[in-house]
């Protein structure tokens, strides 16, 4: 640090970068935590702004702030919102676990934001009196948690997921006609077809949907307004109200007081089920992405039913290679959001009395994995579901050879001479049909009705 | 095994244990699957009763089956339910990963035991033919699954966390008056009610409770029907429906025919969320948990803010060794089922195409965590909410040690005269109450009502 | 409890059922905890029991309880090894975190039974002063975990593994010959033989058990004679040592007494590590079984390269399916061991100044994992590997069409040439050779050579 | 991008930043997986360069490149590992499973830089012919992971827990006549010393430095030279062992080639290997962590020990407020590398053949483990363990209070009188000591002896 000012706290001068927005508690915590370099998301700051926005905007209402100073904090807090100090928030994650330094590191900036745009050397804006005004970091960080959660969910997570789900739909539908062997233990097994195996996917997404408009119901339950230890001591008894009725109004969504604030404060079980839902998101698309990878897999020595789109050279000589490199990216997502739940489970079962104190830990590995689920869906959706293909020929050629079809011939020619076709056509590698018309006097007309595959996915009969 | 008798499948003869009733699928499985001697709980056994019951009745209906089959069916399949057989349950959970082994071990038991209430030689009830009939284990298992851990949840865990529920607050009541020092960082913070602690830990008890009610709508889903693939070949179109609504109608509760099978049977996507819910709540109970450990550590040298109630020797000698024995039994029932949780998240991102085959293990785990939380959480109510007494003197003398109650006298005689009675009373470890009065010139009343520790609780102020 | 007896203890008077041979506090105990219905293993109850009869035989020989009583408990702590009063034990794991109460247990059988067998009304034996003597529950349980698990990865896991080794091994050399298609993103990739992939899994086995062997090492360090906190209070200073010495030379393993009892009692760090140790096995077993179960996987819709033994019936009809049953027992038990080791995590981490309190669980998945991996990993070497059987041809015919193989003729013919060969066999499905044979000048001879897999295999070139 | 050049792979032309070093693939890479903006570490991008520098120079001295391509390629590679390049590495983790991308982009800087340093447009450096020569992404990435995890134990981690180690004996030394009250269960028990406790601590880290040790040597063995599948294909075979012999002299630790590559290059055994002990590690740290912050909890209304140096406010009023704020830092950390492991343990037991396509996230969670571990330890020990200071007073007093010193009575006085003078210190909150005296006819020099605490901490008796 070559050009430097010097900033005061209540233990003393720091030496902080000349150009900085943030102060001397900010400097201090940078010194105290070189763990990581990883910083808080853009989406958590943005919270913190949008945070004391809305405190200045309640505090002025509630004549407890001026007018003219709730304003300029706004302004700045604006800003802040808006990512013009995202390069000041130098802290890392790893640090105090109520993440007071970060909410210090906001006010700080936002204060000095503020005097800079008021210029009155008189009267100026106070991190802690002003901008913290009626606030705790124990009920702030938390705050800022389910803000930014709810928020990467509603504008992020959701639409990816909604995406996905109506694009492995319109590729169920191109290939509806498409009738493939199930497979269940992996082996082969009676028929269905492209379009039911993709509608069972996307009712995978849809009920991951659910599963997360479920749990942002608890998520919207706010923290703010207990301050340090939940009773409220320090702000102003409707404030917690005022909030979330703010916030809401400005974000359009039903954020609420929360209804309890020790339970709010002192424990993360809201992030730990928000968590849990994109674990079990994940572990569904976990396996989509298996599926697909393996519906791909070969070309030849493989199941290869499916061809998807070349988006990076796979081999220089084979034109069918082409590596699921889109689901791989996928799963390993997927991997990730479910390690960052085991993260979030620790950090929750560990809290203590009035507050849970590893609070930046839980915010990081919840967003991250918000955010590489969104990413992940849409990217799959876009780059992988959309342009794959279906290998029809071989696919067709592999159910007619499937000898479980023979099933169906057992209510016309008895279950001993069906398991006799069954065992030819296998240890000759033969067609089913061709091996009953051999062996059977039924006309090729009856016996490609009752082999029809596409007849056999139809499912359920509806007499006796 | 000396005294056996012959039976047939069609892999040939085995012996099977003479008065068994069941019969040669089952012992092919017992002898294949020497792992862990873990068998299926007796809730899935029921389920799995119920499942065998409510198909007779069904396909009697659709006039599938004979009315005088399906009667004896149910019957034996009521014995089932009713644990009349469960000794002859006798397959490891790790077996086959569709626990097609299980369901035929099911079909054989019922067959048997039907054979021997009707003693007709002539027309024998057969596993497959009548007490599978329209089934198969790759909707069965995890129509079991379902039903038993819907059943578990609703008879037995939320049952445990509603009286769980009312006893922390019960317990709250009681000690509404009681003031404490509140604590975040673990460090002497400001005061809260005793009260206000122990409804935050009802509140999350309230939060699990709607969890878990959030997951069951979607562990209502029920894959009956889907049979083999999802498709639902060798079944009635209509039987799936009428099944959920049989079951529904037995249970009076809202289950529901899946309203996509290929999902519903591919993925145990369900269970994993309620699994997810359920160390979600795990987490909030190690955290209650946790907190009851340390308010009674001590009795001297420790938080000894209560006294549990004395269940079992701690120690021949000290009378206030009591230790927190529930609370380490609840503690570690959690720390199991977030293991659990583990163990199904592995289990279902391992399926591929039709069938997910961690089926036996999944069951296994999810049940066994919702019956450990129901009985870790009502024997913690019983056994520790319940007998907990206030150690109100020793509190009142912490509290009034605490330097932090301070803050309140900064109105009325500034902050720095405030620090310093801070400094002193810490440093000689006297109440703030003494100290402030030798240092001020405030009358004891206004003194007292000032430095009152409930005042701090009510939080939040009215006017500015 | 119909018929019982009183017993006593320091709170006072308990009925215990008659023919008991524990007493008061085990009855305590079982009446405290109703959780679970979960015991300790047989292993576990075997090490208390050794534990109870190298202290009486180390405090004789220390001159600190008389030799006759010392006989007796040592004869009775040795029926307890043998497992005559497994059904004495009775309580649930999830008790005290202490393990107090089960070891109560063992010192209660054991007094009771030492009394039967002296039969002396006048001086009896006593659970605390004489079996429990110089030991604490803070030394023995985690004593008796350590030496539960040593024993059986030492006398089950790691002869199950070393089984296992040269199965796989003898497996790989009977079709040493056989090139098959090798997989890398799933996709064909260059050929390898069946020997090199199964001496890949042999190595992996290989690699766990070294790993095994090394947190033995840490394992065998012992906490008995740190008693209450570690300070080794009311023992003898040298009770530790020759206890360990006495153990070392009974079990013929080099036990030795912990080079610090406080790290050895407050922490779980080495049952962690070797539940991690036991993790990474069952990573390593879960991808050996995966690929088993996918080269099984068809018939013919499949990977198809191998055929399992069939076990039990698959299908009815299909003579080739056989469900990879085993393997699916297998992969089970591995995602159990995997959940085992998250709940020994979270037990770990929790634990607080001078003890962890959840022994229990730590000793219940511990020796749980260890026993399923061993018999997962027995059963699968005996039951699946032994008789595998590999569908030559067929794979022949896949690595014959595999149109990478086309990269051994850049040098004679080139790049460009070559891709043609590639795209050309690939369209048509035609294998390279004949392809090659039309389209280019070379000799049958010569293509042959050229094209012959098993020369692709040997890996490397020997000169530029 | 505004700026652009065009650049040709096999798929066709890619628009690349005019000033990149990177090219085509690396390009197309970037577009394809837009997912978390994580990206390698500096130290794999070091292991990178260090595997082409000494592939280079190996390839040389076979004969099989140009000692001028060599050099030029050894010196571009130098200042990949040098970091000056760090820039373009631009590749999300979340890719193609293998890293393919990844270690395209370092082929593609290096051959670009080294073509500058060149300036020869007649012969260029190709990034496959010359840079990856004899070497494919399958080995090469796997490679890497395992160097720059051995590098980054040896040069980070292990050197931090040593520092950490050491500053915790040095602790317990300055402290080792302070005696105070030990707990289990949380509750008061028997004196220990804070050496006792601190050597406790400092055996924890040890034994994880012992556990750091034993996985490293399995880390060595490294897949380079088995090229695609584990044949060795298209290299030299003499290339892994001389890799390994080449990099072991560079770097002085004794790398080796694997003895069996397919198990290399299929699985990522050792990296979950090492991966669960730094997870061991962060078990053990937690404990520490929590036991300090515990200790330091009060400054009154808990436990009060010791005193942590204040770092950063923690209330600007009270003087003993000194949140343990790294502490809270360090077990966050320790939080994080549970939930890696995690994300590892799935990554693991997803292989499938010839390749773990999920090598990207393991690499990236291992070596994020190593870092924080590293980090946290380190900061530990110089911001919390060193500044420590014991509140003796305290202390003392509490441990007078302790009823269970009594216990040393019982010898003297009997039994019965000995737990009455507990319950009456106990009861009536006074010192032992004091009770003792007035109930007794001992001495006050006895009693002394008999009742000092620091007697009681020696542990174990000599004589019977």
């Amino acid at each position: 640090m070559s050009d430097y000012r010097i900033e005061k706290d209540s233990m003393g001068e720091v030496k902080v970068p000349v150009n900085a927005y943030y102060g001397a508690q900010t400097q201090r915590a940078f010194e105290n935590f070189p763990i990581s370099r990883i910083r808080f998301s853009r989406s958590f700051i943005s919270a913190l702004g949008q945070i004391k926005k809305c405190a200045a905007a309640v505090n002025s209402k509630l004549g407890l702030i001026d007018k003219s100073v709730a304003d300029v904090v706004q302004e700045a807090a604006g800003e802040v919102m808006a990512g013009k100090f995202d390069d000041d928030f130098v802290l890392d994650i790893f640090q105090t676990g109520s993440g007071t330094s970060t909410n210090m590191n906001a006010n700080e900036i936002i204060a000095r934001r503020a005097n800079e745009l008021i210029n009155d050397a008189e009267s100026p804006i106070h991190p802690n009196d002003h901008v913290n005004f009626g606030q705790s970091s124990n009920d702030v960080i938390p705050t800022a948690i389910r803000i930014a959660a709810v928020t990467d969910v509603r504008k992020n997570l959701l639409p990816a997921l909604e995406h996905l789900h109506s694009t492995l739909l319109e590729k169920g539908e191109q290939y509806k006609e498409v009738v493939k062997t199930g497979r269940t233990h992996l082996m082969d097994a009676m028929p269905v077809t492209f379009l039911q195996e993709f509608s069972g996917y996307a009712r995978q997404v849809e009920l991951g949907m659910e599963r997360l408009r479920s749990a942002l119901g608890r998520m919207a339950e706010l923290p703010q307004g207990g301050t340090a230890v939940g009773t409220g001591i320090n702000t102003h008894k409707e404030f917690g109200r005022r909030f979330a009725a703010e916030l809401a109004s400005e974000t359009d969504f039903e954020f609420k007081e929360a209804s309890n604030h020790f339970e709010a404060q002192a424990t993360v079980d809201a992030p730990v089920e928000l968590s849990s839902q994109l674990k079990t998101i994940a572990v569904g698309l976990m396996k989509i992405g298996n599926d697909f990878r393996w519906m791909n897999s070969g070309p030849n020595s493989g199941i290869g039913e499916v061809q998807l789109q070349a988006l990076q050279p796979g081999s220089s000589i084979m034109p069918g290679k082409v590596n699921p490199v889109i689901e791989e990216s996928l799963t390993m997502a997927c991997a990730q959001v479910i390690g960052n739940d085991t993260t979030i489970t620790v950090a929750g079962q560990s809290g203590n009395f009035e507050l849970n104190v590893m609070l930046p830990v839980v915010a990081h590995n919840l967003l991250q994995s918000i955010e590489i689920l969104a990413n992940a869906a849409r990217n799959f959706a876009e780059r992988s579901v959309k342009g794959l293909s279906v290998r029809e020929e071989r696919i067709q050629e592999m159910v007619g050879k499937n000898p479980i079809l023979v099933t169906a011939l057992n209510p016309l020619i008895g279950y001993d001479k069906a398991a006799k076709i069954a065992k030819k056509a296998f240890s000759e590698n033969r067609a089913v049909f061709e091996v009953a018309k051999e062996m059977t006097d039924l006309s090729d007309e009856d016996l490609r009705k009752a082999l029809d595959p596409m007849n056999m996915t139809y499912g359920g009969f509806t007499e006796s």
